[in-house]
């Protein structure tokens, strides 16, 4: 049983699944204002990185725990999104995140997996990193649960 | 059994607490970032607004899911910080939010309460609300926990 | 700030509320098997009851931790089931959990209430308390998210 | 970054771990009313089974949603306690759990890995399988914290 279950391979949409990724990534202010770029994206599978900056720490020097929040909803956003169809939206529905270490490095990498892709809700695992001189060490630990709303198509 | 639990009247460690709290805020780069103001502070309570800022949203034109996180996450800790001795400090350990409507509105607020004191561990119950000319809508709820370090006294 | 979102009137589809979550609780053999009762139910809240029963304690001789996460998973799910209409099933989508005292009494109450409805996902509010002697004590504490499925009416 | 965290290896305090293990899983009494066994033991892993019974299922016929919540909190527990020193107890602090499948089969399989030792909180990744003639399906997966309480020495 010690197989992991994260991890396992999925079946995209169709083939443009990374670029609908890309386009959404893009849609959205924030992730502009933080620096994040989307890094990889596979189906069911999504990178991300924030560059470390002062602006967002708390008063020991490291990130507030909320920014490693922000970087795990929109990659585990992104892995489960990956594998959605063309007209449909996600929509975040709640999450849980337990912090392990100080969110510090000279970046940010959250790496989200899909555990269950659902119908109407999918759950993912999500963990964030502080990557120091290329050395990850994990900070923060989340499960987090999205939810699909199919469009309708225009009449 | 109606009656709320969250609430109850909390005894703060001494009478500067609040002092304690605004002093603690203000060393945060993360809330002067976010235009973020500690509006009140009682025992084991706290509420904290953010205005309306575009460069914190996602494609819909809310705010992102994490920015809900990051105010929710400050103002439980502030709330659990009132009422710690002088020299304590307070670490993130863990929360847990679901998202029950688009965050939206002239500005945020994010509101704690102590449900649990601890020696070591304490339980808050946070809500944050999208305040419409006034009007207050909840949006996210959390349930979180954070840590008290007791630092030793210099010698 | 200071008006507790739970506890909010909720109205129900119709008058047979009630009874529809009385002939669910009876059909759940789990319910008999700890001896639970469905002591309290109205629109968007329930209470539930299990005596202590030292068969289901650890080590210590309280109840073990997932003791608490059963009966707050069920009343949750409850208080959600009053507001549902009657060809609605209810889902346990997920739930988090803080033990806060250790489930001791003579019996644990379990209360749920629901802080928003949704078409489709219920979020709800809920407590379990170990009750001695008639005084209740607060030793967990739960948000929790179930999902409502719409039958199909037979042809 | 497809290294999974989760499974890394751990030094456990002394040789008698598994031996520990054991003995506290013994003393619990829910685990003989449920009829579960502690089925592997390595430093910061555990596995546990329960066999189907029909008196902990709900209206459909699978097993409670909280059924699964007792069993990964338990091996949870384990993995955490697997890494403890003699002296040491272990405390549920709160878990998170996702419900992905129906909990059916001849078998639950509750496996628990931990993902960061702590000196004074553990937390660890569950997964809970139903297992079917032998093949197991992930139907539920848990993020959770503990504690570790050192007992002090008798005078």
């Amino acid at each position: 049983m010690d197989t992991a279950v994260t991890g396992t391979a999925f079946q995209p949409f169709d083939a443009h699944y990374e670029a609908r990724c890309r386009a959404l990534f893009d849609r959205q202010p924030i992730n502009r204002t933080l620096g994040c770029r989307l890094t990889v994206v596979r189906p069911g599978y999504a990178e991300l990185e924030m560059p470390f900056d002062p602006a967002y720490t708390q008063q020991t020097g490291a990130f507030q725990a909320g920014v490693m929040a922000i970087l795990g909803d929109n990659v585990g956003g992104f892995a489960g999104y990956s594998l959605f169809p063309p007209n449909a939206e996600i929509l975040a529905v709640e999450f849980k995140i337990n912090f392990l270490a100080p969110g510090i490095g000279d970046l940010l990498r959250a790496v989200g997996r899909v555990v269950r892709p659902g119908r109407t809700l999918t759950v993912c695992d999500v963990e964030i990193y502080g990557v120091t001189r290329g050395v990850p060490k994990l900070c923060a630990k989340m499960q987090q649960t999205a939810m699909r709303i199919d469009r309708k198509p225009e009449a």
